[in-house]
């Protein structure tokens, strides 16, 4: 296969039954394509308690700070296998696109990461950071990835991740950032008792209705600069003995915020306390919160910015958005390292039946990661 | 045993484990006290689909109409075993009280009417009409055994039901109706999605709040003459994928209405689905009542009131309280063959460990109980 093509790297990547944690081959395959390519490769297996052990992917070709490319081999499951047009894992190409799991999210991405190195041989130094644990816990991927990396001395002076940030067509947006996201349980004790007898009993159902309303009728903030208004939403809610007869003695919700930069976890978990406790009184009530997996962060506009952008620009002839909407991903690891942007293929069949890339796009995306490589890294002396 | 003696029938009856459907020897006790004493006794057995067998006990004296004692012979679980103080078949005396599961809940008090008719044996006509599943399903019980009498050609004038009506001290209330009970389920249907992009998604949490308040927030009425105001209690809500970064599609919630005689359950659900109507609009539910267990009923004053009343207050000093509050019972199928009234023991310790009843107030309730029936059924001829 040849490296420099990349719908044949993504037909061979997509080919490989990479649902998360399994390897699947992926991360060999591209241990092969990168090592003649001149890249150092190492595939660290991380380990941890009650999550499966992952395969993960090092690579780097020069000395000194890096510029990185960053994703994931690892997909989701092909959902309803029986609804896929074409086989989830076979890279079809029919009418100008490439059909497989992965094939946005993100082997497509990788596949133009790897032919930008190929066709830009002496741009650098350069590494790949590729994990197989992104759409799983996350526990053993991109952040322990970084750690080892920083203890066997590597560093970094950007870093680009292959996300699908296109919401329809490619140059529409660049990720300069993202919501945090932070998750609680609520839990509210009365007094369990005979629905007859109200009066004896305490219903935590009322305490819980005004608490879901002081949880959600009032936004958190009205956005910022960059970011959209931080969002509450409650994801579950349980109470009941099981009987109409019976007024139930405990009730909890189970609430996900994502929020903006005008916010910090524990900021947060402050304001979340005193709506709360102005709601149904702070002897109501115990909330535990999980443990966070990141505040929101943004790579504020700059040389970095400024250069994926114009690379963007002068494939597409769009200049992208810069936007921090959406999910979490491994860049709330990452900037921890180094600035960290996202660009990558257009997300519209990420995780659906029949996910799927225009082959033009796989080209274009291939030129821009060039130019970003080149403008981010330069050419080797 | 001596029928003529509260206690040690109570004892006796105690001692049979007649835990809900088990009938554990209580009524065959009953046949050999009642038979002696002139009384035609029949057991019949009910059945029903996903419900026990029962057996049920009807006997009679005399001719014409009679005045009926009513009740059951069902206890609930002991429960906790350990913490009783007294074995809870054991119908162990100390201190003045007898102790026992059933003691007052109400097998004390179908002691004191054997004793009544023991006492006054040209008293008459007169009927026991005792269930075996009052504290259970209540399928194969009263409602049963009151068609299986009328269809053998058995007419009733009144009816004194034994249910522990006293909430503090004997003489203290005459139960001359009951509330209704309503149950229901709301389901409420959003668009299940991701957290990160709730505007994909509908999250029926939201409307469940709003319902939820337009449900308990304002009281269905002030009450009535004889009733105290009607209440909603939910029991039990549920909703939630089980994941943080999962909006669920949907929302249940089941309440029940203790409601009084200013509603008929149609009347309650035109109420409860205007409500829901206003709050979250028509298409955004779906609610489902239970079988109707009964509307709230009223036996109003008059000569049989006044005739208990007076019984009452002969043997205890005190005119007693006529009231309508508490749980359903058994008087609300009874109510449509003739005016019924409950009167029987302290209600305290009902249900609960150490079920005790005073020695002595069973022999001030089986005097109670002579009275009633001589006022009522008269002296045979």
């Amino acid at each position: 296969m040849d490296p420099r093509d990349p719908v044949a790297v993504a037909q061979g990547l997509i080919a490989c039954e990479s649902v998360t944690p399994a390897e699947g081959g992926a991360l060999a395959l591209l241990e092969g394509l990168l090592t003649p390519l001149g890249f150092e490769v190492r595939r660290p297996v991380f380990t941890d308690q009650n999550t499966p052990d992952v395969e993960n992917l090092f690579a780097r070709r020069g000395e000194g700070a890096s510029f990185v490319f960053a994703g994931h081999t690892d997909v989701v499951p092909v959902g309803e296998a029986a609804a896929w047009t074409q086989g989830p894992f076979s890279g079809a190409v029919r009418n100008g696109e490439l059909f497989g799991r992965g094939a946005v999210d993100m082997k497509g991405a990788i596949a133009c990461m790897v032919a930008a190195v190929a066709r830009r041989p002496e741009a650098g130094p350069v590494a790949f950071l590729i994990t197989g644990d992104e759409e799983g816990p996350a526990v053993n991927g991109t952040a322990k990835l970084l750690d080892w990396a920083q203890a066997r001395g590597e560093t970094f002076s950007a870093c680009l991740l292959g996300e699908p940030s296109n919401p329809q067509a490619l140059g529409d947006e660049i990720k300069v950032g993202r919501r945090g996201s932070h998750s609680g349980t609520l839990t509210i004790r009365g007094v369990q008792g005979h629905v007859a007898y109200p009066h004896r009993a305490d219903n935590p159902i009322r305490k819980l209705q005004r608490a879901l309303a002081a949880l959600m009728d009032e936004p958190l903030d009205q956005g910022s600069e960059h970011f959209q208004p931080s969002n509450l939403e409650v994801v579950g809610v349980e109470s009941g003995a099981g009987a109409f007869n019976v007024i139930p003695g405990v009730a909890t919700a189970r609430f996900n915020v994502r929020y903006n930069d005008g916010h910090t976890w524990r900021s947060l978990e402050d304001t979340i306390r005193s709506r709360l406790n102005d709601a149904i009184g702070g002897d109501a009530y115990d909330l535990v919160f999980e443990t966070n997996t990141g505040d929101a962060f943004l790579t504020p506009p700059g040389d970095f910015v400024e250069a994926i952008a114009d690379a963007v620009e002068a494939e597409t002839g769009r200049r992208p958005a810069l936007t921090t909407s959406g999910g979490t991903s491994d860049a709330r690891f990452i900037r921890a390292y180094c600035p960290v942007l996202e660009f990558g293929l257009v997300g519209q069949t990420m995780h659906k039946v029949d996910e799927r890339v225009a082959v033009a796009d796989l080209e274009t995306l291939t030129r821009i990661y060039e130019r970003a490589l080149v403008a981010a890294a330069g050419e080797r002396p």
